[in-house]
């Protein structure tokens, strides 16, 4: 049993950070909220996701599991105007989702969740250094860094106390320092990693540019990056693996 | 003989209203007004268009014939800015348009009207069921069809007295139900035809989102599209032929 | 030696005056300012371009010259939000351009300036005539010829004291006339070429809306395009070599 009534917006935000990374995903409808985990097929980016109950106008499910291709979802979420709820409703015998939207009533077609990728088991690293800092910093450093090359270092100076970006191309260098003064806070400690540009593009798409965005470091780890949205009440954690660094 | 000046948003929306269906078309300069009629290579979606001699800051024609390139024309009248006026006179000697917008002239070749496919004989159908709508509810209907389907039907529920939209996907369905509520008015009537959602697409590019727009409606039967603009004074009248339905 | 300081919005309107016409170009770092002359592959079309160094916060150089590939230069400018300042150091070391953006330093590769496309004496001509108009009337010229034709004729008629632009299609023409009241100023004289529109829509393309232009003109003359930004601080001067004239 599955039926919840959510706002356009929240719906949408959620659905756009997991599609960055995957086409199709297992939604668990848990009784407290919405779960999703997927990971790339290269296996090097990963997302958890979570929507509390209390993100719902209404909200009432036992657990079940529903696979969905995300771009048929996003673009029926696309047809409510703002401010505009969405209702959905899982009818258990056609295996379908009804999805209504003042007075619009779509079927979707549900994806055997068996046929979907299995979901990552995403892993409980204990990384040293934690930088937060706003959306649109995130987005500042990877557009920076996308001038030059395809890879970007992040990483904590411990002993001048910054938090930063490097990227080098055959010509040209981009370098980023963002202090104290500039960050949200910052917990220093060893942290210098390279990541695949490519990744960092497509999560820094779901990453509003006025939210709060905390970024967990270690050296040659992976970073975890974590946001939340509809008025916190949403979760998302990317973890992206390093590249091993060429020297 | 033919003179006549009027703005550029006017002339804009009615060659806009015939040039989603023909590149090409015959207008005839009568005396109170321009008159167009078209019908597409196909011969599914015809159009029927007035532009009363009122609609013009001033206005003289003797009842000639001149075909025109509406592409050419476009590219012309977007030259002008919000509130300009555009001064058409027909050169009778050379068969060529004269076009004036603020200082600037435009010399248009004429098509021969004898190279321009004949006209449409729109029918005088007698379609039970009338529903009344604003253009952004016609706008909402094609653009959640199109999410499924290359199909539309359009019919209204007696019994309940609603109009109602209708597309079958492969594997989705859209259903929109549109109440009187919803309605400016519905005349109830038997009606349900499916049509091609290619020209009703085209067609909807050129009706305003916030225009009255009347929907005339049978069984298995063509639509008939009517809107008006220029406050009024221009009017236009699409008729879409129906697709037979496969069961 | 050369430190500057300058707001994003200058270096941007400097680089995209050039880069209209080409790819490199050498930069003379002057102890007054920098100046910037290229010439395009085909010798048609010419800049002239200086930039003083009161249009800059700071500004120190000792006369050097520099080589730069121009669509770097304006990608790294475009990273500064409106009203942050960029600023430049060459390292003499390594000749590289060092550049900062509140905290984001990008290291540019420098070109070697003897690679870089010989510089233009652009010639002292006299033109006989000179019209003085803002950039949108330069803008509405260039759209309105471009619907017909690949070319443009600049000229005045003596007698009637007006500026015109003619362009000549196969079967449509476009004239626009702009008197003395439609013009900010205008010197008469004998005036009539004919230009490539390629060069001209793509010298437009720098040239602001709301600028006042000066064009000095002759008979089978090349034309003097000539505009002001920066508060005036800074110049470019655009020279096109005419068509000539098939009759």
């Amino acid at each position: 049993m599955f039926k919840a009534i959510v706002s356009a917006e929240t719906l949408t935000s959620a659905l756009d950070s997991i599609s960055v990374l995957v086409d199709e995903c297992k939604i668990h409808l848990e009784e407290d909220g919405l779960e999703i985990r997927a990971v790339d097929p290269a296996n090097v980016g990963m997302v958890d996701l979570s929507l509390d109950a209390s993100a719902f106008e209404s909200y009432e499910a036992d657990g079940g599991l529903i696979g969905v291709d995300l771009s048929r979802l996003e673009d029926i979420a696309s047809m409510a105007e703002s401010g505009q709820l969405v209702q959905l409703e899982l009818d258990e015998e056609t295996r379908k989702l009804q999805i209504q939207i003042e007075g619009l009533e779509y079927t979707l077609a549900l994806i055997d969740p068996d046929s979907i990728r299995q979901e990552p088991d995403i892993p409980d690293l204990d990384l040293p250094a934690e930088v937060i800092l706003e959306g649109k910093d995130v987005n500042r450093s990877v557009k920076a860094a996308d001038m030059v090359s395809d890879h970007i270092a992040l990483g904590v100076d411990e002993g001048e106390e910054y938090f930063y970006v490097d990227a080098e191309g055959d010509t040209d260098d981009v370098h980023l320092e963002l202090t104290e003064a500039d960050l949200i806070d910052l917990q220093v400690g060893p942290a210098h990693s390279l990541f695949s540009l490519d990744y960092l593009k497509d999560m820094n798409k779901a990453i509003p540019s006025d939210t709060e965005v905390t970024l967990h470091l270690g050296e040659e780890f992976p970073v975890k990056i974590y946001f939340g949205f509809a008025e916190g009440q949403g979760q998302v954690t990317y973890m992206l693996a390093p590249r091993i660094q060429s020297d």
